[in-house]
């Protein structure tokens, strides 16, 4: 069974359908296509918002993209010092953007802390804008408040929503009132980590910045000419509310992980659960009992040697959570 | 009527369905897959030589991963001056490779010059290697012998095969002897244009190349973390050889409509035809009438205000051809 | 006797003068210093037009941070295939801009021919700006009319003017008359070539262009903190008319050896010799003689394997050029 | 009276009398001329061991080409979060590196602390190098054992020596101890802050480094072609011993103030002061009245908004000192 991350499952029967038929007829390429359009009125819905919207791949470049947009080669970007475009990413923040700087800011359960980010964005040479995941990597999450808070810096912000959708449903806030309302002017919304087979959307909510957008897509080579590999995906996760649907239940499979754990002695949660992701203190040997018995997750070295992350998806079953718990147990 | 790209065009049924069945199941994550694993050794097959693939959903990213790994930022890449890398991509390559610079060589028939190129050679500052389109956005081909030409210069060959099984089928010489057998250490190995709805792969024939070359992928965007969306193509794509028949297909249809045209006053075919690509030479007003027919196609300013391009590909029809055909006529 | 380049020779005594009693006194550093503000007040005056004015050490510093700062990393610049941007500074442009395109435009005497270059402005994926090196690398002249010919094309335009003072006293023409008359944005305005010991500057008409250039030259370590030190060559340069008086020297003591060699057998100019570099054709053991004798200069494999250029500077003497005449004969 | 920087004071008298002679004759240009060579060969006297040197206009020449060369783009650089290249100089380090990271390490008085740097090193994605500010941005040290500490870490060190003299008089460690004994491949060597005119050189230690920076300097506009600029000033401060005997008067100004103003009541020292920069906490009235009798310090937002910095040069005499210390009492 397989608590690793999100990407590691398939995706919802919803896509895989849209998928089948993506490749019928010709279609005007590079996403002048009407399916393209029509993902592109589904987010103008969403967000109650004019949006201009770009397919990606994968969120690194659904974030390099957006970020590169907003900040010039030496502004300063601000982000959780866990931030996947800290962390995880290889730079591709710096390559996109031209080298501007990444900066880390250090705050507790994956979150910004607003004292320490007020303090490095009046020391940056440049201070350019500032990326916010939410939910976080941490599995936490910002509420409007919080968001409202980063508006008051004025600086422009992204929102790295690779889990957007949990953020969405955990907090019951509208997507306009945790992004546009609060001064986003990008969102990556993603989609392959809860139910897409590998396609997120630039979502960018401020016109003029799109035009640019537009041409940085094209020459790192994330235009694709048959966008509709992409596009049909989308149409498909974000109609009938199925982003929400998959989020509502991933969450909800992460609650009952966590409160069984809460139950059990010597396994400790490291963070509080918000939305799908656990963060678990426990021995290495159990760990590793419980890996020989067929369950998969990763070990987590942020949190120390003894940490570990497990994350439920769209379609983690309460059997496999249940049948986890025991074995934990 | 459809003949404006290869890329407007959907799939194959054998793709399509490869696609209906990829999110099944569980997943190793950013390509240590079953199926990714299975699509490098199909390609060491094809290639009778061991080798690392990238599955990329552009050429242009191919390219340029390939290309920035080829090159330091301070060398000089050459190629054709009508090469896609040099007048379609918004300079993809520039980007990837830090500032390498691109030279244009000159030649006729969309094919490099070999006088040209050892003349730039000469003159570059850090000559570093040599981007070879095949078959070339002319819809020309380099046979064996003119690639042997190509490695007789030293320099380390890039092929951007966005459409190298339509120059397989059409050389009948093999893919070693087009590739690593004439000094090439990378292909873009095309799919988008022969069938794929969106799945190319980067074949790496020096395996110390391969290393740094997966680096740039992670940090470009293009490792896709659920991998499967692009390799399930790319089996299908290279089982039952399924690449070559597309390929011949769509050459012969091509071959179909250069000999109708030949056949026809007034309308001039302005290279030799020898891959699915036709350029042509007609009045604007024979073009405008044939568009509100419902035939669609591009004009192509590098050869001039009169000149339009047609493509056909992997499912176009004999009844297509000879429709457009009578049309001219 | 050295006839290898204008940047072998030392400089002026006015410049040495001005050396030697720049670090007196504390100053603002970073050119925030009186003598900065001085230059540009210079050079307010000679091209009667308000100016920013950026000290820089290299003219290759120069045409880089120019070249960055008018173009978008996805556009091309389009320059003489034998410009210095294009063959001698390692991709200084590539690199500043953030991986724009350099397009090499043939042409005749190491000048832009203009259906060439019309040619490749309609090819281009983004057009952004011309570089036109005045006196060209050839050593010859646009005049008036042609810098006319070029802002006709409505793209922004760049002067790399290492030779600019030759071109001047040249042409007669005014330097406003060479630059923003003609729609130049920006003059990368040599001094190291003609008499400064190394300190060029970059002259910006355009003032909305000069608030970017002035954190690319920060960013790029050209901004000196002691500035002084560029700054009082350039004050030194700019008075009494030093640039022109250098400037006109170099060139009459290049037609001297023009007109001497021209009265040669068996040696023959190769280009047209308008400015202070000559272009001359002879056979290798005559060139092997002349460099036994003790005469130093370069061979120029951009004309072939009998070509060899020699460059007159600021102090070359009338007994030089006649020394080397009768050496020649 | 001038204490604001050490880059706002002129240079030695000796640096003059070499610059006032430096444009005598023809030579080699771009650094292979014989002033350089020398250059060359007194460093490798002073460090004890063969180098390469690369002389620069400004420090932040001399760091973004040393870091630039030894990470790659997708590299994480390791540095107190106060360094120079992480607060000053505008992501000059991310640009030359082509977007490496350049990660913030925390500690106390201007110091890396040891526990932070390791945890930073796990965590980062590719850890490529560690830059180690002798003496510190604060006007600390690194002593030869801490030195040894950073060594331990197995990754490559850079040293930023813009006060490198002043590190080496003040520890009175051999300028080998504090570099290559202790895992150091490059050093920016700071002259302009010590005495020249605006001259440092970058110092590699590891011949290998050295091929690949040569060809970043020139693309970087950074090889002057009249290199006998920058090293006439060199070759001048590294005679006699005038860098270290610079270094030790600035010191001693510092020390002489240091210890006044620890006998002032309300004006306190932020730092430990081993070098020649203070900082020190006085209320804002009281800088002001500073100012308004002419003396000349910047205010530090690092250490908060009743925070000066002062800084004693080369040529600082007791008589300012002494001065400064009368009005400030």
């Amino acid at each position: 069974m397989d608590f690793r991350s999100d990407n590691t499952h398939g995706c919802s029967p919803e896509i895989a359908d849209a998928l089948a038929r993506a490749g019928e007829g010709t279609r005007s390429s590079y996403g002048r296509d009407e399916i393209t359009a029509r993902v592109r009125a589904q987010c103008a819905e969403i967000f109650e918002h004019e949006v201009e919207v770009f397919p990606v791949i994968s969120g690194t470049a659904g974030n390099a993209l957006s970020l590169a947009t907003m900040t010039p080669p030496w502004g300063s970007i601000f982000c959780h010092e866990d931030a996947h475009i800290h962390r995880e990413e290889m730079n591709a923040t710096e390559f996109f953007s031209g080298g501007a700087k990444v900066v880390p800011v250090r705050g507790a359960n994956g979150k910004i802390d607003f004292e320490e980010l007020r303090r490095e964005i009046r020391l940056a040479p440049v201070p350019s804008c500032i990326s916010v995941t939410n939910a976080t990597e941490a599995g936490t999450l910002y509420s409007i408040d919080e968001m409202q808070a980063f508006a008051a810096t004025k600086l422009p912000l992204h929102v790295d929503g690779a889990r957007f959708a949990n953020a969405v449903v955990a907090t019951d806030a509208s997507p306009a009132d945790l992004t546009w309302r609060r001064g986003c002017d990008i969102l990556t919304f993603g989609g392959t980590k809860n139910g897409t087979l590998g396609a997120d959307a630039i979502v960018v909510f401020r016109a003029e910045l799109a035009k640019e957008l537009a041409v940085r897509y094209h020459r790192s080579g994330h235009r694709a000419s048959k966008m509709r590999l992409l596009s049909v995906q989308l149409e498909a996760y974000f109609t009938d509310e199925l982003w929400l649907r998959n989020a509502r239940h991933a969450n909800a499979m992460a609650a009952r992980l966590r409160d069984g754990i809460a139950r059990v002695d010597g396994v400790e949660l490291i963070q509080p659960v918000d939305a799908n992701v656990l963060f678990v203190r426990m021995a290495k040997n159990v760990a590793k009992a419980l890996e020989e018995k067929g369950y998969r997750f990763f070990d987590w070295a942020v949190f120390g040697e003894d940490a570990w992350r497990f994350v439920t998806a769209f379609d983690t079953t309460e059997g496999e959570v249940d049948a986890l718990l025991a074995a934990i147990a």
